[in-house]
């Protein structure tokens, strides 16, 4: 049986502008993206928080998918949420608007149950929260995290603390450099490396990720798709996958993580062919072990 | 025996200045460096043009490298000069002088025993001169070419007209953009494939290089350093390894092809360790393979 996969993060609704299209009030959010990527791998506990506005239906949606909602907290008042435009190039994208509402006061608690999780991911929000999470867990296996710029600038020394008990770091390029001060990628994952994790996962959009350890370097592209429709929660997912991947395997070793980000790019990969979750929503076991089958013809030189 | 690989485009002295250091008047050029790095693999053929400053130095050089120059004029006049300053950012530099000289007048004439070179790849010159050096070849088994944003903007029907005649093109991700007016790298990709050569290599510096042939697409990363010194003659060296390999190899197809953009992106890596070609000059097959075998473990989920 797979190991269990525990995330804390943000639970929103999502109104997304494209040049071709939009969405509005769409179910999204950190720990969503994650939890449903996770899904297809393992058994995932959330940890999350939404309002009295948040429907059964999208709660029902996600129990389907396999995720234990006993950790997802009601609160009076309306679940977080959040608006942005993509430009026609797709990596860029404004926020036109972020309404907390009560993700503002979440301060994550995690159920009984959830403490023994093997796996456990601390999605983007403050260090010391994500650091409370952690002293609530009992011997997990492997706990990563994720940040931005915001708390790199604001809280550095939580942060840093933070990193220093975490066993794995998947962040975007933009922040290995801006958290490492270095503006070349190894010298910047070394330093990184250096302050605690055993594992750096960089994000790097459509160029794929890089996985860096002490002594290794594993580099996997994006898979080149002909439309992306909308690139939101595309980080988010690939986490997902990552965290499932390593979950259901069981082990976290050079050969599991490399294979578990690979997962992790083929679920990000389809998040962004629709919007919101819809593609996820359609998306099977099959078609992801389809796609991973393409990544090895993507990559392949040795034979 | 090998097949041999003939090459036309800029021979030049450049000056080069980065934020940590800078060289004068070092040898320098598109086709100085696709040479030189081919010249690990395979026989050479230059076609260039030098002043009469050129010193019998770079000259015996360039043949201990195993370069024929029968095809490498010698003009009344200076050699080709070009100085340049990389940002922080080693992606972005600005030119400082240009100085074409000879280089203004070079009107490529292949010798006699060019004739039957088996690769031929065409650096960036005006495209009505490519394709008059192509209309020079017997029967060549792939011909490539470069080309930059200038000759996309200034002689876009003589350079459609070269495209629609060669078998490879090797371009920027920039230039990709900008020659198919898409933004998608997939659907550019296609459009560029449908002007009529069967291969396209798309460089994208430290993200690496992605190959497109109708049906098939191959990603390979850059190999990450921890030291980039000096990014100029990056692509042309790429281009020379991957040439210098189909040369070796003798075959054109999906897995030779493959195998000749890992062994251009080995070398290119080698060649902006340092300044201008004196990496290259001390580099041994030994390091190339060795590197290649690094690229393997860097990519390698399968195992």
């Amino acid at each position: 049986m797979s190991d269990s996969v525990c995330v804390v993060g943000s639970v929103a609704f999502d109104t997304i502008e494209t040049p071709d299209g939009r969405a509005d009030d769409v179910l999204g959010g950190a720990s969503t993206y994650f939890s449903v990527a996770a899904s297809f791998f393992a058994p995932v506990n959330l940890v999350g928080i939404v309002g009295t506005d948040f429907p059964d239906e999208e709660r029902r949606f996600l129990s389907q998918c396999g995720i234990n909602l006993e950790g997802l907290v009601e609160a009076e008042g309306r679940t977080f949420r959040w608006s942005g435009r993509y430009h026609e190039n797709m990596n860029v994208r404004d926020t036109l608007d972020t309404q907390l509402n009560v993700f503002e006061h979440f301060a994550p608690e995690l159920p009984e149950s959830y403490r023994s999780s093997e796996l456990v991911f601390l999605g983007n929000i403050q260090p010391a929260l994500q650091s409370n999470v952690l002293s609530q867990l009992e011997k997990p296996k492997c706990v990563g995290a994720d940040t931005m710029n915001y708390w790199i600038e604001q809280s550095p020394d939580e942060l840093r603390r933070l990193i220093s008990r975490v066993d794995l770091l998947s962040i975007n390029d933009s922040e290995v450099f801006q958290l490492s001060g270095e503006s070349n990628i190894v010298r910047a994952a070394r330093k990184i490396l250096d302050m605690g994790p055993r594992h750096l996962i960089v994000k790097r959009g459509e160029y794929g990720a890089l996985y860096f350890s002490s002594g290794e370097i594993f580099a996997v592209p994006a898979f080149p798709l002909e439309d992306v429709v909308d690139p939101t929660g595309a980080g988010d997912s690939f986490a997902g996958g990552v965290f499932g991947s390593l979950a259901e395997t069981g082990t976290v070793d050079s050969r599991s993580l490399r294979r578990a980000i690979v997962y992790g790019s083929v679920v990000a990969s389809f998040t962004v062919e629709h919007f919101g979750l819809n593609r996820l929503k359609a998306l099977t076991r099959e078609e992801i072990e389809e796609r991973f089958g393409q990544f090895m013809s993507l990559t392949d030189f040795h034979s």
